[in-house]
C-alpha cells in the first residue's frame, strides 16, 4: 500500500471514475496487464487506484502527448473497447493539468 | 453508488490520495460532516470517493477561488489539522484544471 509521489507540476492526471458490471469476464487479468504495460510507457509517472463500490484510478503523465500515445497503444485500445462494451456499467474520464501539489510527509 | 457527472471544462479537480492511520478517532463523523459542508459551498460541483487500502477522494470545483474559499472555511481547517496530525499516515493533494472529459453512457 503506497501512494504515488510528488511529480513537480506541471504534469497531467487522468482521473478515471467507474462502476463495474457484475462478474469478472477477464477484467482482473486485463487490469493487471494494463497497469504493467502503462507503467512502461514514456512519460508515465505513477498511479493511484482504489475501489469501494465506485472505482477511481488516477494515472499521472509528464505531458498530454505522453498520455495520448498511451491511449493509442494497440493492446490498450483493445482494453478500452472491452471496458466500454463489457466491464464498465458507467465511467467518466477526466484529463486535467496538475497546477500544484503538497503532501504529508512534506517532501524534502 | 453513483459517479459524479460531467461538469463542462474548464473546472478544477482536487485529487486527495491518502493512507489512514489505525482506528477511527472521530474520523468517520468528521468525514461525513465535511462531505455535507463541502457540498454546500459555492462552486462545488461534485465528488468521487473510494477506499481499498489507499483512499482517493476527488472533488470538483468551478474555479480555483471556490476551492480556496472552501479550504479556508473554519470548520474545514479544523478537519485539515486533525487529518494531518491524527487521521492520515500520509497523503498527497493535487490541484488540477480539467481540460476535457468523456463518459459512458455518452452525455446527451
Amino acid at each position: 500500500m503506497e501512494l504515488a509521489g510528488l511529480f513537480y507540476p506541471p504534469y497531467y492526471a487522468v482521473i478515471f471514475s467507474n462502476i463495474r458490471t457484475e462478474g469478472d469476464a477477464g477484467y482482473a487479468a486485463m487490469a493487471e496487464e494494463m497497469e504493467k504495460l502503462g507503467s512502461e510507457q514514456p512519460g508515465f509517472l505513477g498511479l493511484d487506484s482504489a475501489r469501494s463500490g465506485v472505482g477511481i484510478t488516477v494515472s499521472y503523465w509528464r505531458t498530454l502527448e505522453d498520455l495520448h500515445a498511451w491511449k493509442a497503444v494497440a493492446r490498450h485500445q483493445v482494453a478500452q473497447r472491452l471496458g466500454k462494451e463489457v466491464w464498465y456499467e458507467s465511467y467518466v474520464t477526466r484529463v486535467a493539468k496538475v497546477e500544484y501539489e503538497y503532501a504529508k510527509p512534506t517532501a524534502s
